[in-house]
């Protein structure tokens, strides 16, 4: 069977594990204390280009938004997403769980419409009822998103600037971030992203490690006592030594961003070949997830061969399908996918 | 200076005042188990035409609506809303500060759309990601909802249904619950809600009553522990009398409902001077709130007489506005206001 | 039967419902906007001696401590509490509800050792592993204690010092704070109190109100946006007239201190019986809460003519139970009960 | 430099990693679905000798018991503790987070005293305000303790009679549990501890893995959706291998008790070291981690050559400090120790 289903299917970069095996009987101290931790995160403010950035080691996407969200929200505030955004649909409520509400603004193709949420926001500020209403306190959106699809450069600045103007921090989700910047469409910059938001994270569990996300915050901004505040949600790991190696690993010699350029190059072929075979795109999309239209017997006919995700019902008789590449995937499947097809 | 501004800006009915001065010095018992909760409970479950009812006194319509959301659902479940629903927009977060998100469904006049819950609930099921998402779990509407409309017997059959088909409970907030009764175009009663709901409410502070709600479950479904819960939640009043003597009063002899008749009375008669004078209505309301669009400059020159409430801006030039009637608005007031329109 | 069961088993002071009645159909703002609040946060400012105090009104007492504790304390706080504080005791976990721990210290007679305290804060700023536990964020207290005990003025200093060294407010939940002031053991007035705690409340509820605490922030530290977090709990009353014609009355001409004299008196005055009769005390307490030790077939012998409360068991053969005064209790009831002891 | 830090110092045990290894390029789904999960949980099923038991692999000790506490509690429930219990002291609240209280008792030795919890739970259900406590709903132990020592079975079989009595599960915390099990003093088998408890996890960070806790509902009585309520929490993994691999390698022949074992003689040889120098014991303890009181500059001199830990000030001159050894101690280097004192 060939597998697109997603991005987190295979273990981890080779090299990973060597270090994890290299490092196993050293004696390290606990808590993302210990010294591959503190070169990870020096590898990673140079990568930033910012050398005021604070960094810290998480488990998971889901986790790495609970704590980061929860940590810079004030507690009458909630966090704007797209509707279609991660935390919006597919936590379980895990910002919720929190106390904070999610404000949903239009979206287009995964992406916040930026108009509507300058709007959003004057209508919310000009409202006389907002003593009763739920102060919008950080814009969170995700590059790539949910949908494979990217902010530009501009459109950043675009969103950073709102975000200015109202004194709310933008986050931004970046659990498939190597994929963004590898993308040929990017424009934006690790060193722009760092300017132009107030915290990301850099994904490691779908672009090379076991698990693990890098949160950035760029600005001096880091929540007072966020170890303790990690460790309250139950998220603060014990051998730090786990995330430490894996993220030293990652950013030596660029390995983040060679990695995640695989995806990108077998996503194009696999766009190309659906392209020549008459596929219907549901979405063009320039990084590692693409969406087709398929129809419902075609799709049962092609399961018998290929994995591939269901995304959602299309009209009666078609679906909408997703076929995901990572820094994982061989070329040799994607052209074993095409004569499949 | 006249005032159609809201519902809840005079005192309480006077036999309230009358009461409470009366029993002032009786020595009774606290948290709600004096003889004049019992009795007030006693009138209401009558009302309600059903024995087995339990009822329970809170003190405004935020706190029920949390306290009663939060009871009843699982804590990996959410509460299905119209995106207009008062818990989704005008109570500062107090569901998902209880760790549970409100779920919008698409929405007219400020009604839930049948249809679209239903989809929304097939969907739910069908998708093989449900387990990462926020389950469904209650149905909250509001009868007469924020934009004065009413859901019809049969349309409250509809959505009975649905909840019963996936084993959801249907919450009725009944904060106005009075003037969807004695509006012309209600066709549900009173016994027809108890059935067809798990929960709703009569609220008391827009309908005669200084402060206070009463909740009802209807179908021996309390949750256990509700006091504990309450007291949890710091919506537990000391002096219960407060609270028993209020719809002791308004459920007596049906006063509660004579008194909702004014609203409507008065209300139909704005309506009809409204329409005389060619206002534009923005929604067409069969209870206590009116909402018309003005002109700025109107509005302006208006505001100087009447006191009403801006609810949104239509375009440039237009506002749209709220003017409302309650238990004691006096018709004499609304005849004023038809000379100053 | 004579009654001394507790403070709240009475209505009001009948000035309250004279005034009620007065306003009853004046037309006024909601949520605490209206002129009785203004009227009565400037007498309660005026009381505290300090025009900078900030007064809100709230419901009762243990939705006041969730709604002060939750909104003072950051996320990676607890608040500090005697082991017998109400808030660690009897508010169903109220405080715990919004996420913070309530951290007991070591008690007598119902109040913090101060000692202790002290101690307890240098051992947590001494334990290396304080990341991984609770911050304390508040020391806690009421004056008097739900042991009827006071905290004498050099105590409320030593508690004020400690709390400002550690850079922790200081909060007194004021439930019966009147019958503090006005015992004859107390030396910490008003004044004194405003300026050596961060916030404090004038219970209503216990003295002379039929429900209604004030909540006062005395250092120009109210929380952002502290209108929106109480109604994000529920707490936000929707006809704010209640609460402020309440404590405009309570606050004019010193009325909440000249009734509070009588629960003094007429505890003084059962003291006396009972010491005269030679019943035991299981505290001395200069309060209105009397706490006796009686034999159990005593105790059945003196329920079939009095309404006193179960407090705890003593031994096998004897029991802690409590006689309460207020505002409202009758000197000829504490002549009677010394006739039928 | 010698180190008896902790036991989580350490990686792996080198199984894992060769398994890693060896998995690392399989295809495999996510969310601990793979057949390493499966693997893995049949197993732990076998040793637990409890064929209905429902297994379930968390990433660490804290979120574990935030996990599980908070789907096994009901809202108006909170946890009793030891006084020195995890939760309550080490864990920054992460119970309360979650909106439940943690209810002290007294407390012996790490342990919960069993006369005290019975006397807590009888005079819980005997007090008429309990309407207004948190209902105790679940008793949490640790087995070891946080200060190493154990529950005999006599003494699990009386917590377990006692929470059978009352209706609440029993939850053991199994950090160290294989310490406990191989612990010459040990009576108490992994099949006694399924069958007395509701629940319990068996702890691998400390014993032998990267990260892991694997979690048994023994009772058929696994909240309901709990894969979603741990994905609310932040706390799904989603590269479920990680732990799935883990687990299957440690509980492959015996793997996780075996080197339990050197745990336990490390410990045994370090304590006979101790004591034979004339070393003044905290505590008598019978598994991996041993309690020695110090003098001040004994212990100075003593941490330029050997890493421990700080544990509690003792008296003005003394400390008490803490020896661990793990699943990973050599035995030479406690020989190297006996040189070093």
């Amino acid at each position: 069977m060939l597998s697109f289903e997603n991005d987190y299917n295979i273990g981890c970069h080779p090299k990973i594990l060597e270090r994890l095996n290299e490092a196993n009987f050293q004696t390290l101290s606990g808590y993302g204390s210990d010294i591959y931790c503190e070169n990870a995160k020096e590898k990673i403010k140079k990568v930033c280009n910012c050398p005021t950035a604070d960094v810290y080691f998480l488990v998971g996407g889901t986790q790495t938004n609970q704590v980061v969200i929860d940590s810079m929200l004030n507690q009458y505030e909630g966090v704007i997403s797209a509707k279609t955004g991660h935390i919006n649909v597919h936590e379980a409520g895990a910002i919720e769980f929190t106390g904070h509400k999610v404000l949903e603004v239009p979206t287009k193709d995964g992406k916040i419409i930026i108009d509507e949420l300058e709007k959003y926001l004057e209508t919310f500020y000009n409202d006389g009822n907002r003593q009763h209403m739920v102060y919008p306190g950080m814009v969170y959106i995700s590059q790539p998103t949910e949908y494979g699809t990217l902010y530009s450069k501009s459109e950043l600045e675009g969103l950073s600037k709102i975000c200015t103007n109202y004194n709310i921090p933008l986050y931004i989700d970046g659990a498939r971030l190597g994929y963004a910047i590898e993308s040929k469409e990017n424009d934006a910059t690790i060193s722009d992203i760092t300017k132009l938001c107030d915290a990301f994270y850099f994904g490691g569990t779908k672009v090379g490690a076991l698990c693990g996300e890098a949160v950035v915050f760029t600005k001096n901004n880091t929540p007072k006592h966020f170890i303790t505040i990690v460790k309250q949600h139950g998220a603060l790991l014990a051998k730090g030594r786990l995330l430490g190696i894996q993220f030293d690993t990652l950013f030596k010699e660029n390995l983040y961003f060679e990695i995640s350029k695989n995806a990108i190059k077998t996503a194009e072929r696999l766009k190309e070949i659906l392209r020549k075979k008459g596929y219907r795109f549901y979405m063009e999309t320039p990084t590692n997830q693409q969406f087709i239209i398929l129809e419902n017997n075609k799709m049962e006919k092609l399961k018998e061969k290929v994995v591939f995700s269901f995304w959602e019902k299309y009209d009666e008789d078609h679906t909408v399908v997703r076929f995901a590449t990572s820094w994982a995937t061989k070329m040799e499947d994607v052209e074993k996918l095409n004569e499949v097809l």
